[in-house]
């Protein structure tokens, strides 16, 4: 029993082997449904919450995905899948068009799951989690009106809540197998913002870290995709800026698995240069 | 609107549409992913759990199966599909060898599940039900450590917790294609126990509702079985009697997946009167 | 070790030691913090609501009460109190204003809970109780914004949630002590409905139990009394009858808190001839 | 509606007017009901849990309190005790006896919360937070068996689980009123460890953020203290660190609330330097 270093750690809380930490270190090997609908929000509200350096898509102007998701996630032994409190959860994750030094990449500015795991996950790779309540329709392959085949005319839902109020619902109804133009996860690269505040006297607007990113996801596999006609409500809230997000219109919707790993991120630009 | 009738509120609260009842009327169709370890436990203990009517079954006395099970569930419109978190949950049942009239049956002297429309539904058929927090590995057909596929070698678990405390998990280690002696559910007539307490002073020991019923799932349809290798550990608990229900051995395991409907029980006996 | 009787068990699961029920058998005894806000509803809808036996009370039509609750309850022993996941629970209760044979009583057609033990007690007492989430404003006796005290201007505030949807939430604006005409916890007698559906194919119109009951707290004793000035939002609802049940004009509140011992049922008429 | 600053929304998710970030900007002012038990652990190894700076009281070694604390928390217009789901949560903390250049204070190397706002203002402040499942035994100020008094004899406990499995569990047996010896939160100065890490390739030794930082909670109020003998148990755990600080001897307990407000930190020492 030696001295736990921070980097066998990865967070805290800190022990010897490390095995408290909230999130064990990468890489974090994941596999996940994907319940993803396409739509438009206000352009210049979206552009109010993009990060310095982003931009909107000027092609894709308002454009934004809203996903419901189902993860199971390990690191290299899998000794999370016998204990699955620890691997699994489900997510609501908005993704918009936007551009990093004329480059189309996808940005989350809103993301709710339902483990700690996950949100320190995400908090270290650059995604803003925060704590909800995330269902999705599964198809579990045996025939039933219970189970959702996946075929034209099925139904495959998402709900997210967060503090006990429902924020966003939405379901695909497939129409048959996607073309290429699916927006998957990961089909664009994915900007994100790492940020972490300082507690100090004065310093309340200069973050403690704020860099622009790029996350690597390796090992990106999609399943086949199913196209389908979106579905989405977005509902009031007094605090969530997802209410800000309603769509003027929603189009197409998909549905998916997908594998994914990740380890690292690549860094863009800091930021903290440009808010001071 | 005209006033509500029991018959199509099913249970309370009663409302003029039957829409507010904890569970809404039968029929319910149900598909779900099964992992079931199949053990034996002292058969003095076991007995003393029977219900009048039943008792161990003599060519497999003291075998039980305990299950980790994530259901999927709704009814004739299926509308709970499109709001998940009305259809789904997770459960942990054990099942004993039991006899009635010299017929083999199941029957389940303990059961947890993760939603109480689940729960009310349970205790409407017969089964013992409480709130706790059940876990289940998934398999999501994509080719990652983080999902395990369904082959020899893959490990497939489940956990159990009642008020915060761990009671059991155990996991199923693939083998192969299970034959036909697999222990699925409904394999097997299910013989369950409709109790509601009497509240009269002078009549605790005269329950309102105690009677013995068949089960009767129709289409139950079982997707391929896979056999292999059972894991359980079940802990000390100072309140659950499935802590009593330690495995002298543990045997073979399955992962599969299934669908049926409930509708009704058939009466095999009224209790009342063996009581008093 | 000898076999159980159902007496000593009160409710499965059934065990040896009577401990695995998913309630504990009666003497319970409570304390709670009450946030209580009376309002009149449409008596016409209200009305549909009661089961034979009980019509509005003809000097308030309409009125009701929806109190936040925040309890905590043990058995004789008081054990619980040493693992208080399994003493403590909170609550939304609505208390209609009806007659039972002219005498003025409270009955309730809608109550939330958000622990399985109390689920169960509700349901052998005659409360339709379903889980849910709720949320109720805490003073505790230190001097600080975070703390309401219990004076002039506090505010003091109780929500609900269903399946992730927010149902209503309220509160009391103190003014001052209370008078005698306060509409406390068993300030009136309260009249419930115990109801379990049968299973058998052809009843589904005649429920197993079906009986109209007094409760009998014994013990009951408020402390203090504040009363102030009410606030209640009821939201929209596809499911749960409570939005059916909006203010017409919302009145007094009070803040208070309460002990109780319930013990048993007293019958007042058997309904299960009545739907026949 | 313009652009958000870090500065107004503190974390993320950022949004115009700051109200989606995990946690709302300081002041935070916090009140709460304490169960602290005092116990020695093995030096040896809860020196092994202390970050560079650090080193163990040596009048004290060994010694930490375990606190189970029932917490309800605002900003300066206290709109969240409207929305009491915003405002309260659960604790359960480890305050180890430590020094700093000679200065004895209190350091923690393990805490759990149920509610992500206190989670992401604690890795803010710099608690290694997780979530968790807390439960405290609460006096309600009405004679029952339900309510314990304060007063001798009376018992007060607590409890923490991380991922369904029970930690630890403790209680108070109140004896009389405390003298000034108590250990109350605050007693001492806390010493805590903000930590971020990098995630950059070949920097998983030098987190982005590694800072030793007292905290400085002002207007520190605890109410009458009581006092008692204390009772400890902490379980095995294959991954929390908490397991290995078993009590060696339990010693002196107290219940008492307390009021605070939390702004900002006072730096210590950066530690990047000290890894690299």
């Amino acid at each position: 029993m030696t001295k736990t270093t921070t980097a066998e750690a990865f967070m805290g809380p800190f022990s010897f082997d490390g095995k408290s930490s909230i999130a064990p270190p990468p890489p974090w090997h994941y596999v996940a449904d994907f319940i993803t609908i396409e739509c438009t929000v206000d352009p210049d509200v979206l552009e109010k919450l993009l990060p310095p350096g982003l931009t909107l898509n000027p092609n894709e102007r308002g454009l934004v995905t809203v996903s419901f998701v189902d993860w199971q996630a390990c690191t290299n032994g899998a000794e999370e899948l016998l204990d699955p409190i620890r691997a699994q959860y489900k997510e609501c994750i908005v993704l918009a068009s936007v551009q990093y030094e004329g480059k189309p990449m996808h940005y989350c500015p809103y993301i709710i799951v339902d483990q700690d795991i996950s949100l320190a996950r995400g908090w270290a790779l650059g995604y803003p989690k925060k704590i909800g309540s995330v269902w999705v329709t599964r198809s579990l392959g045996v025939t039933s009106i219970a189970s959702p085949a996946l075929e034209r005319g099925s139904f495959f839902a998402g709900t997210v809540a967060v503090k006990d109020r429902r924020l966003a619902d939405g379901h695909v109804e497939i129409i048959g197998p996607a073309d290429s133009s699916a927006v998957t996860f990961g089909s664009k690269p994915i900007v994100a913002l790492r940020h972490f505040p300082s507690m100090f006297e004065g310093e309340e607007d200069k973050p403690a870290v704020y860099e622009l990113v790029r996350l690597q996801g390796e090992n990106v596999k999609a399943s086949s995709v199913w196209e389908g006609k979106g579905h989405l409500e977005i509902y009031d809230s007094a605090t969530e800026v997802l209410s800000a997000l309603k769509p003027l219109s929603v189009g197409r919707a998909w549905r998916y698995s997908l594998g994914m790993i990740n380890k690292n991120n690549y860094l863009l630009r800091d930021l903290r240069a440009s808010e001071q």
